[in-house]
């Protein structure tokens, strides 16, 4: 990340000010991009061509691009440099744009430092997601950085979420436990953001109800995995917040077909960030 | 990983079996590198060559090698490289020694099989350590790996690791709960551990009484940290079993001083493996 890049928590109001509430997911696998890229190029330079024209198709819609960290990890170092040309290329096209890095890690507090060094200074990403499991002290690394966003594990997408996330502790389910502590009770120079899964609206609701409403919440599972894209506008208009993000990945992706697969993928996008609109209208 | 590289339960056993308990980390950090190492060499080629001549001299006495994934990443593409090429020369040199990278992954299903392809296929390692707050369901493609090994992380390290792992769930602590549903209750191709820190001797007694004395335990935290290397060994062997390794990083990096750095760290792995011996007679 560039010294001179603005603080993440000012990119992202600048956008959701403007109603723009959609993150485009950059979940990029090789196995399913078009075969109509330079089928020449290697596997991870094929993967940073698609995601230079899927950010350029979108960058006047996204309020946020999420590459997930499992996609360019699976193409091991080559991977990880294409990570790095994808967000080097945003900050290139979309400076105003912010970049959050779903890559969920989590260690304890020295070891942070070097995912803290990885996802901020070699990928250059604005944001990042965190688990909780280790706490805050652990985080501190995290914590510590001035000027960057890290968004904490609440209430995962997935079908399961609630195996230890629904555990009651006091009353009150774990994740309701760990949203509350982030956003009350650990302090941060970063912006602390959470991550609340579009396919669980209530829990959703109650977690948006529980924390400030400046508080971001990165909203994932809308699309492919079911989740609710009306229910999670309303979840945090009707709580007052605009603070909120809801990502896309395969969704727009997987609209971006045939040679001018760019089209696809910012139609994708454009009638998701309408629905949002119309949702929020 | 090749084909014909035995299963991860395997090397395990068969270094158990000898009295080998001690698992050399390879938290290997630019910064800390001796002053010996060809300075012409780029920052992540020293890396290399510091890990082969530790994993040279140590392999005798290790029971596992395990990198952790932070320290190799803060040096971005470069660093997977000398990641991978570490864990080929520990397969070249030393076969019969499992390779544990210290991930700490963990994203929902479909996501954790571009983590299963970078952990097993692109770097090679034998086993993994994940979180646990998604779930079971999330964790499939982990777990449904045959061959390999899943620690998953229960009680970690840290200070401050009660925030979220000691909150009473019907009356147990959190990272009970976590231990008993991983040992009990779910089901794997792959072999399922747990990560508990020798900085909780309580805790680890606890949790080694609540599985089964086959479930093997990675227990980080000594030296550095401070945590009880005899209490640790004890907590096993009372509890009947010998599925356990004890990781020690910086202990051992940081005796590998000077020209014969190599020396150093054999020297204070010798050390340890006595004393894990001598608690273990």
């Amino acid at each position: 990340m560039s010294q001179t890049r603005p603080a993440f928590a000012d990119l992202l109001d600048a956008r959701t000010a403007t109603g723009a509430h959609l993150c485009v997911g950059l979940d990029t696998s090789v196995a399913s991009l078009p075969e109509t890229i330079d089928r020449t190029l290697s596997a991870a330079e094929r993967v940073v061509v698609f995601n230079e024209r899927v950010v350029e198709a979108t960058l006047d819609i996204a309020a946020a691009f999420k590459p997930n960290a499992a996609f360019y990890e699976a193409l091991g170092a080559a991977g990880w440099e294409a990570l790095r040309q994808t967000v080097a290329h945003i900050n290139r096209v979309a400076p105003e744009i912010p970049v959050i890095l779903d890559a969920k890690r989590a260690d304890i507090g020295s070891t942070n430092e070097g995912y803290v060094r990885a996802v901020f200074d070699e990928v250059g990403a604005d944001a990042v997601t965190v688990h909780p499991y280790l706490g805050e002290h652990a985080l501190r690394p995290f914590l510590d950085r001035p000027g960057v966003g890290v968004f904490v594990l609440v209430r995962t997408s997935n079908p399961g979420a609630g195996e230890f996330q629904d555990l009651l502790v006091d009353g009150l389910p774990l994740y309701r436990q760990v949203a509350r502590r982030v956003a009350r009770v650990w302090s941060a120079q970063a912006l602390l953001g959470l991550v609340v899964g579009a396919t669980y609206t209530r829990e959703l609701e109650e977690i948006r109800a529980d924390v400030a409403p400046g508080v971001p919440i990165l909203i994932p599972g809308v699309g492919a995995q079911g989740g609710d894209l009306q229910a999670a506008v309303r979840a945090n208009l009707e709580a007052g917040s605009r603070a909120f993000v809801i990502n896309v990945s395969r969704g727009i992706a997987g609209a971006a077909r045939g040679e001018n697969f760019g089209d696809g993928a910012r139609a994708a996008a454009r009638e998701l960030d309408d629905q949002i609109r119309r949702a929020a209208a």
